[in-house]
């Protein structure tokens, strides 16, 4: 694999960190070159600095790799970023001062005018938003944002239904600890039992999608109309958002048609057959039973989502039950693909 | 306790039957004399033929009565039937037919025009369609049936919304495995893991519902108007259903306005102090990560019901989560508060 | 309840402070009147300070009283303690300089050579090392501590073993996550998954009980010169440690007098009928699946024990599982009893 | 892949059988040709007959294939069997006395004088016993077994302690709940709880064990003397087994030395690089709060056991903790590489 782009990671000690680096390793295009993580890490290898959490081993070429604090100083011109909220603000703003490509898994800058909310094969002429960026930030970087990781899912499921006229979904998340971070949750809240809030999610869900399946039109993005409603739930699942969906569509069509579109549905990363894109993005599953966590969270190397149950709605038209993997297709996954689309564009060099 | 009435249990071995006899324990109107299960039981004493699944012990009295075949024979005029719906429909006729009062919590008649669907607190009138059974089925008993669990959950949050034109509600349910009796789920489908289906559940919160919230009048219950949509699944919880409500209501009403109306809610079993009667049928939960299985289950006995997270929706008009114990609020106890409230109104004599 | 002892209660925010605080609520002896917390709740009301995590509601008269810091100030004579370990050996000794009776469940002085490291089943004279510790520490007050969770319940399983020549045990512990406190445990680590490493806990287990089974001659206790191998990991259980434990013994005896043994074991609590000692402080379970934390962990309103499935080992010489709750006989309840033995003795007054 | 050996698969459509099809996906030197099950099943096609309940697709060229009777009829010569004891013993034995190769999973003929009871890294020289075999039962086939799933994660980390004279060990179980097959655990005794009681495994731990350990000498294995005692549990984990151990050795040793031990320990299969064999079939965790079931339960594929927390016994000698696969290196794959094995050593021609 030669002549692979140098990339950073911002946070890379966190859930999200790691699953960058575990991404990362073997890819064919990108190699993990320098780490950022909080002072208390800095100074230190990644493994003595680190308890690796994921179950596939930390990649030797990383585990030696010296964690420097999270400023641009050497880092590469491409970083990800797994930063935590509280401090990914202005973290990624120094960054972008200092001329870096930050590809974000953060909320601060997602609902920004200026800034892509990116998902691949939903809005990738979103990008068209960097031009704006660079002349409102009057900065020499970028930034560029993947969505929450439930809103990502949702968005994925919905994004063939605009062509029916979307007017409104409602939408009941089954969310999985892991995207809680960690140690995130406590098991005291969990082991057998449901937690009815995850502060500022059922937001996420309902104003980020409109922004996802919005129209970029010159200089801004106008969001889609459709209005959503969202209740959020943590469950006792390590991986795996389940969620719950109800659409009203302005268009008639059946049912066959409905799944024949999510499963035809396509968009760049398909075509351009970027390294992380999964065949189809939306499958479909014809057990009644499924989609399931221990069962469909993997599909499509967990970056396809999964429907199933498809069937009519007597108060809006039509529901069904969407999964995801949270922590790849929901977020370190989300933003490699955006990388990879960027790099197929041109704007990474 | 002098002169209880004797009450006899059908389907006494299983979950639902196991949870009578601990509910009935000590109960001051009540006494288990007749204990009826499949043939395999009958003839042996009640601790040999039970493999006993319950916290509280089993109560002596009945540990060392024997079990009879599910016929009228010498079972007791009052009879509680937690039997499978596999065979519920011919042995609860047979007894009816024999002349018993059965209080059921199988659902083969649920649905039947001419019987009760009760829920004392939602629909005490619905008693009248008695004499429309004993005109219509010729038998000298009687069929009361108390509503599906999860529908039980719904529809006594629904119900004081009824004043403000009820007309649409969206239902997300989150059911625990005690719900599916024993041994019901398999563990490999549940641990750490969610499933999204339950067989005709979603049928049951939508049409039992609209029976339960309709109006008596004279010979017939016209259903409510209501149109209900219901997307159940099953997670990795002992007891305890919780349920994503969004309902649309004809009039405007404010979010405090709401929680004083569930909070006031009261019905016959509580201004007749039933014994098995909750003081307070809805419970609100002040703080946003409740109501919670493993916190708010048991709250009034496991006899209420525990409403939190009021707020607006943005596709309906306003959106909640509500808890309640399946096997006690949703089954036993309510077959138990259904003939409590039979007794106070004479006809249990 | 006239004339109840005031008691304050160190630590009264945390998990061990709240099954305090519920445990006391009623109470016929005590009356909790002060409350002490960390500098961050001190001035508070205790429900604003507080998230209660107990499905039994805050007591009314506790939501509204005001936390003190630990200073022993206006607390009152006889103080229960929760405190972290971190902060509670420096606390203790300065409610013990002040005067007062700290009765504690905190493991900084469960090993000093003057403390009780009390069971009051199984080494009640153990309070005579409260005249050694006055003559040591040169305070007016005392200190009493109770042992380790998943100590208490080995020893309480042990106990009745030493007539028979106990010589060695091992242990192998699968335990709740409430034992870890809040928010303890992460939810990632625990859901679907087993821990094999808690921290300090083995040899707790393998110190404290030789402690609480020696010998109180005049002024030390001798430990128990029984060898004792502990494994301890963390299960997704709620409430209730687990514990499979496997005895050698100096004499001959059949399984049917070691399970009458265990079933006829009784102390001083039970003697005296305190308020808070179970009738029958070790249980026997004859279904071969039990004792199992969903059926058998309120035993005894949480006070008992249950053993089951004692068999022959073909290592050491018997071995049977033994089950508790964690945080009630396993800590808050423990403490309790302390307080309740003390006062049957006139050590309160 | 061209001249591979076809073989069959008897109970077929189980948890096992569908992991033995999982496994044979594209393995080098057999392929599936044939699928046995009950008579409920035959005659149907597989993905008609069958829940798939893997994570992995269901392979399209199984999938379609008609499922059989389990009679020899067309089966092949190899034929891997994951049958129900009930029936295992009848079929396997009409199998072999029509000439087939039966490499079993199940209990039947594990304890038989003359049958293999074969860990290909522990006992490859058991195998002789086949010729004992064709000359007792006079059959011209043969029958191979792999141990149960926990005997076979404990014998692989006795196995290298055989050299420094192992004597007696103890183990303790949390055991995975695929373990018991479909739908096998009920989920409302195993949410939130513990199982303290497995039928049959403890027996087979302790008797299983010294039968893989022991010494073939010219036409009987004899058995290794050493002394086990077990207590098995099951725990809501899905796949892993998770075992705490302790062992008495005659000879001293260093932690060190064990641990090196452990690393290095490799059998014929690593030597001959069986397709199935691990590079390295005991790994050693350095992280305390390891093996886990969630991180290591995968390791080498899900043929390693992985070993950790190596440490001194105050009763025995050393304690450790091991984890393996269950249906993996527990059964499937165990079978696999047993004929993997068999295969290597020219005994399938």
């Amino acid at each position: 694999m030669p002549n692979r782009i140098d990339v950073g990671i911002l946070g890379s000690t966190g859930v999200v960190g790691q699953t960058f680096i575990s991404l990362l390793d073997r890819h064919p295009w990108f190699r993990v070159t320098w780490l950022g993580a909080s002072e208390r890490s800095a100074g230190k290898s990644y493994d003595s600095a680190t308890r690796w959490r994921l179950p596939s081993a930390l990649p030797e070429a990383v585990a030696s790799m010296t964690i420097d604090q999270c400023v641009p100083g050497t880092a590469p011109q491409l970083v990800f970023s797994g930063l935590d909220s509280a401090v990914a603000g202005d973290i990624e703003s120094e960054f972008a001062r200092a001329g870096r490509t930050i590809v974000s898994n953060s909320k601060n800058f997602r609902m920004a005018d200026d800034v892509p909310l990116l998902i691949p094969e939903v809005n990738p002429d979103h990008l068209g938003l960097l031009s704006v960026q660079a002349d409102s930030r009057k900065w020499p970087g970028r930034i560029v944002t993947n969505p929450n990781c439930s809103t990502i899912i949702l968005a994925l499921a919905l994004a063939p239904l605009r062509d029916f006229g979307l007017t409104a979904a409602t939408v009941s998340t089954l969310q999985a600890v892991s995207g809680a971070g960690y140690p995130g949750v406590s098991s005291l809240d969990m082991v057998g039992n449901v937690i009815p809030f995850i502060d500022g999610e059922e937001d996420k869900l309902e104003t980020e999608t409109q922004k996802i399946l919005g129209t970029f039109n010159t200089d801004r993005v106008l969001p889609h109309p459709i209005a959503i409603s969202a209740q959020a739930t943590r469950v006792p699942v390590v991986n795996g958002h389940t969620e719950l969906v109800s659409v009203k569509l302005a268009s008639k069509v059946s049912l066959d048609e409905l799944k024949k579109t999510f499963k035809q549905f396509r968009g760049q990363p398909q075509e351009k057959l970027l390294p992380s894109a999964p065949s189809q993005p939306i499958m479909y599953a014809v057990d009644k039973f499924r989609p399931t966590p221990r069962l469909d969270v993997d599909n499509g190397d967990a970056m396809a989502v999964t429907i199933g149950r498809l069937r009519s709605c007597h108060v809006l038209d039509y529901k069904f039950v969407v999964l995801g993997h949270n922590t790849v297709r929901g977020a370190a996954g989300a933003a490699l693909l955006n990388a990879e689309l960027m790099q197929s564009e041109g704007l990474l060099t």
